[in-house]
């Protein structure tokens, strides 16, 4: 046997076929959650606090009960108290059971404007609606605490009682009542801030946001007289929930499947578990299959936001454009319960930069808001705001060109990229002078009030646990599946990858991603990680294959394996060049041959693989209403070899169009009681195609060598530039520097009126 | 590494726990394919015909279309030409692809009362009926042949004017118009007979049979607008049902999944494709997903039953005992197209005896009936029926013992079973032995008009493709994944076999039966392979999951794998007794050391394992009537290993039950037209319990050295004997051989009087 195709160019990576899932979705045969039936289904409704901080002293249920058309009724005290309450759960870092469950049902206290406490079974949604409205609660009310820095206040009310750290990534200790704090930092930060010339500290603050996926939270849940439980919902990650349901609801992880359908939009927030235990504790007690959807505002009130945040940061710089010292205090709201995107956002914050002295002061913050959740490049556009316009500062206070100044302090290469991960292979420097001699960078500014400016975003995409399985059939067609939920056209781009490997078509390949009792484990679609991880344990499958058909064709001529050799699809026999089988007619041969072929791979591939980018924007203020116009945005970015080029520029733009709706539009509005008042899709407002231009790309593809065609991530990374390449080319229109996200137009304009 | 317990004593095998689909099914919460159900879904019905043999001279379909209610209306031209008509399909032997279809939906000919030849959707499976009964066909009588007699007969109507002949295992030479022929034999027969001190030669047939399965075939197709094809159905074997549906249809095998339902009753009978193109051709019409459910006169009059038979045999016979020679001429319906199980019944003819010089001369008829399909050990009741009786006949002639008789013929390990296999190690002499020492063989038969009678039996279970999967989850609990549909209660067998080889309760292990899209390619469950082949597979993924966890301990405990030993699902560390782990506790830290381990295996296991049996009757003759009763009934049965005895029994008695039913009641009444009279379980008249007494089992143990714990299969065999048992039991009782099956009243009674 030999290597397969991928040292003599692609045949299928870099074209753009058809995804298999798109014409279904075109004609409304797509399988969404909310599409899903079952004979004798019942509907759930769930009971939400309308406060945001109190006791529980009673809940009161009989009038629900007693409703025609009600078939059960559960509060938190149906469900079984946690046998452990940390469980270390992968890439997800360490989760608080009992949290888990208490954010999916109340017990004692609800902690946010949203929390569910009850939650009916019954024959229509109706009915299941009208019972809830029966339910009474009293409640002991309690102060709110709403943002970060009255959480860390002296006397701030205490949120939980009983808090443990507990976090995404890496635990952090803990820190007055309401918070926990990681400390990271290299170098002597005193000593490099006495060596500066230039010292410049400011404050930026962001408010909560939404992931804003367009399809809302729908389960179905199972759960049979065997108590086995199925689930068929929309998920990122079908064995995290999974096992967390496990954990949750105590029933063995062998007994439960969840079916992942077909997904709109998740960016994050569809990692985690909500409605699942609850319809499945419905299920059990009313011994039917109990579905529930999420109305829009239940969306926005009680699932997992991305934090508010308020960073201060400190920089020192020499004249000559090096960066000597920087000090940052990071607090990132955490919502009701530990583990926001603190850790994501420190690593995001500076590591891009080759800074000798550092230390960043973080804090993950409870706040009487929902469990914040991961959002896309998890925690870095905050960061990014912050750092980014830092440096613009900075470069403008010393009069250099923004990308000199960035090449002078770019991280290459090898530098430390945080402790203890040396930066992976990444052509840094390619990716400024790209830039550079874009005409973009150098194209005149017509007109008053116009500006331009950019942000830099290095971003750590993961590989961790893939599984995936190939079977070959014996008319040729091959069957691709893997554990990994389709976000973003991956399906088509994981069938790309085997079809190069195996030297056929990309239309011989049928990929799926399979529920839980049907392949093995695989984190979740997050991290950028699918086209990347999930890819390199295809391609690794998909050599298997290749071995296995040559010794079949050894089988069919009687000669031995290390004879067969495997090019573009194509069989030979090296001793004898006359014998020779295309893929497809050594397919039809199996039977001879000990049957069909398959194989299946759970493998663990490299994390902390870079990407790169650089969004390059113009703008046009309106000193008036402080309205702020896109007139011009182009992102580059380093992706590796870009497996479909038409779904990576999606990519680019989607990502880049929601990091332009935080910097411009969107944010939680809360009152003072903390309700959260901007519920709705119309006042939550989402950017629309007329908010922006076209988006230009410009794709780099410097090869990646943990993967055998060189595939980055590239899914999250350009998310994060937006506000702070926004919030420059502001500055650079109209002379203000924003330092609140989003920069709606009233803060634009007290700026502008501030300043003259 | 060390090897699991398997020398060390069972701790699983030999119980009998609960089936983990048990309560599931008795409480009716189990999904069997009528209870699938699909929103949009429509309701197919077929038009059938009424004529065993005719040309279709038209098909009128305008009125069933214009019925409102109706959505799609089908017929053989809407079917896709066929592309190559043979097919290597493993170990259903070489298949004709265009009579496959035919045999679904009828294109030119009809042949056989019940053919499809058109089909309807419709809204409610009421308007289908309807509109069925609208459509117009107009026929060319044909003269129906309803025999092999009269189909092999010099001047008998051509019922396929281009004859192929195919078949189950082995493809045979073409012979005469309606027949194809194969012969087998060895030595000299002419040389044997002329050293024969008796000669007997006796003529046998045998009526056309149903297996009787209680549910009745009920499939739904959802063809989609990718020309992706999903089937939910119970089936035998899920892959050669997606291959063959395939090969109909006309789409790629990766485009179609095939989800296989609980099964209520196989016995062979649901291992081919019926309703499954149709459905889907009617859901690719009306795009709405489609159910079709037979009635069970359609089940009676268009699905697979076994042969009707006719056996000429001639035996000689040495003084002594020795046969010195058999001659067989055995003629077997195919039905409709050829392929019927004619090898079965020759392999099963004498295949236990050591006869020097043998010659076999068996014919695969054509007849106008239903295709035959597979019956529990296909073809060898029939075949016993005439063989036992004639060995039975020729003891007494001699004066022996009927068990000496057959110890002094008996195949032993080794002996030549049929050409080219041996006969694979199993102890005939033990079971002989058994049955020599048993009480009942020695009872003594109070009352006139009773005898007692046995016959003997080896059958010949088969290995081929498996495929299983294993996942460990983080709570200790294992998911067992195989492509084998459960017919009888295998997945508690094959998760003991995971738990015995794990060192794990049975009850952390929940298996299951996955679909085409799940798994890796199996052969149907058939030939008694399932709790020995896949099991075969499912010991050796267990013990591949035993490495990888020795592996994840070394890592743990920083070691090699070799250091690490385990047992009973204890880990130790070789060098350190303190460091040890038990199953759960080392699933729980699989996260430290590459996450969830999964392991997925298609393998091959060897065929031809033997199994015996011997069964002992003992009868009542009502000389009146014709009436036989069972008194008592022993069943004596080798089956290797018994993984879960409670099933081994039900297996044992179940097989018998049917036999008995063919022994003595059940048969097809054709009238002179072709046209089945008793499509009904009310006149096709199964045996029921009040019709037996309790069967009593004795469980023989011989070990098979081919799988890991000595298993061998245990389904079909018990089928084979009773007719002969029985036959013969009756002569003993009032001195008369029956040469017809079934050996109802009516013939009991003539012969009783043609004796007299």
């Amino acid at each position: 046997m030999t290597e397969a195709t991928k040292n003599n160019g692609f045949n299928v990576l870099g074209t753009s076929p058809i995804r298999p899932d798109g014409l279904d979705k075109v004609t409304g045969q797509a399988r969404f959650a909310d599409d899903f039936h079952l004979p004798n289904m019942l509907h759930g409704k769930i009971l939400r606090s309308p406060h945001a901080h109190a006791r529980i002293i009673s809940i009161d249920t009989s009038a629900a009960q007693a409703l025609p058309g009600v078939r059960a009724v559960v509060t938190g005290a149906d469900f079984p108290p946690v046998k452990h309450e940390l469980i270390h759960a992968g890439a997800a870092g360490v989760l608080n059971v009992r949290e888990m469950a208490e954010n999916c049902m109340a017990k004692d206290k609800v902690l946010y404007d949203g929390h569910a406490l009850a939650a009916v079974a019954a024959d229509s949604p109706h009915d299941a609606e009208l019972a809830v409205n029966l339910i009474e609660v009293e409640y002991e009310l309690l102060p709110p605490v709403m943002n970060v820095r009255a959480a860390m206040a002296d006397d701030a009310p205490v949120i939980h009682e009983d808090f443990h750290p507990g976090g995404f990534i890496a635990p952090t200790e803990k820190f007055m009542p309401n918070a926990s704090r990681v400390q990271l930092g290299s170098g002597d930060t005193e000593q490099g801030f006495a060596e500066a010339d230039l010292v410049l500290e400011r404050e930026y603050t962001a408010e909560t946001i939404h992931q804003g996926y367009i399809e809302s939270h729908v389960t179905t849940a199972n759960w049979d007289s065997n108590d086995h439980v199925t689930v068929w919902t929309a998920t990122q990650g079908q064995f995290a929930l999974r096992d967390h349901l496990a954990d949750i609801i105590q029933v063995p992880i062998s007994n439960i499947n969840v079916v992942p359908l077909e997904i709109g939009g998740g960016f994050g927030g569809k990692e985690r578990i909500y409605l699942d235990p609850v319809a499945a504790m419905l299920s059990k007690k009313s011994s039917c299959p109990v579905k529930i959807a999420m109305r829009r505002d239940e969306v926005f009130r009680a699932t997992g936001p991305s934090s508010g945040t308020y960073i201060k940061l400190k920089f020192g710089v020499k004249q000559d454009g090096a960066i000597t010292a920087a000090d940052l205090h990071m607090a990132y709201e955490a919502g009701a319960y530990a583990g926001g995107p603190l850790f994501l956002g420190i690593l995001s914050s500076t590591s891009r930069y080759n800074i000798p002295n550092i230390h960043i002061d973080g804090f993950d913050v409870i706040v009487n808001k929902p469990t914040m959740r991961p959002y896309r490049a998890p925690g870095a556009p905050q960061a990014l705001f912050a750092v980014e316009q830092m440096i613009d500062e900075l470069a403008r206070a010393l009069g250099m060109d923004s990308i000199a100044f960035r090449m002078k302090n770019l991280a290459r290469t090898g530098d430390r990229l945080v402790p203890g991960f040396p930066l992976a292979p990444i052509d840094t420097d390619l990716m400024m002078e790209t830039v550079r001699a874009h005409p973009h960078y150098h194209a005149p500014l017509d007109g008053p009030n116009r500006g331009r400016g950019l942000a830099y975003s290095i971003w750590f995409n993961i590989g961790e646990i893939s599984s995936a399985r190939i079977q070959v059939n014996p008319d040729g067609s091959v069957i691709l599946a893997t554990a990994s939920p389709d976000l973003s056209g991956t399906r088509i781009a994981l069938a790309m990858q085997a079809a190069e490997m195996l030297g056929i078509d990309v239309e011989q390949v049928n990929p799926s991603v399979a529920d839980t009792q049907s392949i093995g484990f695989s984190v979740p679609s997050v991290g950028s990680r699918t086209t990347y991880g999930t890819g390199t344990i295809v391609c690794e499958v998909a050599q298997e294959i290749l071995n296995q058909m040559c010794e079949r064709a050894a089988l069919l001529w009687e000669t031995d394996a290390d004879q067969v050799t495997v090019e573009n699809g194509t069989f030979s026999n090296k001793a004898d060049p006359a014998q020779s089988l295309s893929f497809n007619e050594l397919a039809a041969r199996m039977f001879e041959t000990g049957g069909p072929i398959s194989y299946h791979k759970t493998g663990t591939t490299q994390s902390f693989i870079p990407g790169t980018a650089v969004h390059l924007v113009d703008v046009e203020v309106d000193p008036e209403t402080g309205k702020v116009d896109i007139l011009r945005y182009t992102i580059f970015q380093d992706v590796g070899k870009a497996v479909h080029p038409d779904y990576v520029e999606g990519q680019m733009q989607g990502a880049a169009v929601q990091g332009i709706g935080m910097a411009l539009n969107e944010e939680y509005f809360y009152d003072e009681e903390g309700r959260l008042k901007n519920a709705s899709l119309l006042d939550y407002r989402l950017p629309t195609s007329l908010d922006v231009p076209m988006l230009e790309t410009v794709v780099l593809e410097t090869p990646n060598p943990a993967h055998p065609f060189g595939v980055r991530g590239c899914g999250e990374i350009s998310i994060a530039p937006p506000p702070a390449a926004i919030a420059n080319a502001i500055h650079d229109a109209v002379g203000v520097r924003l330092d609140s996200m989003p920069m709606a137009p009233h803060k634009v304009c007290a700026a502008i009126k501030a300043k003259h």
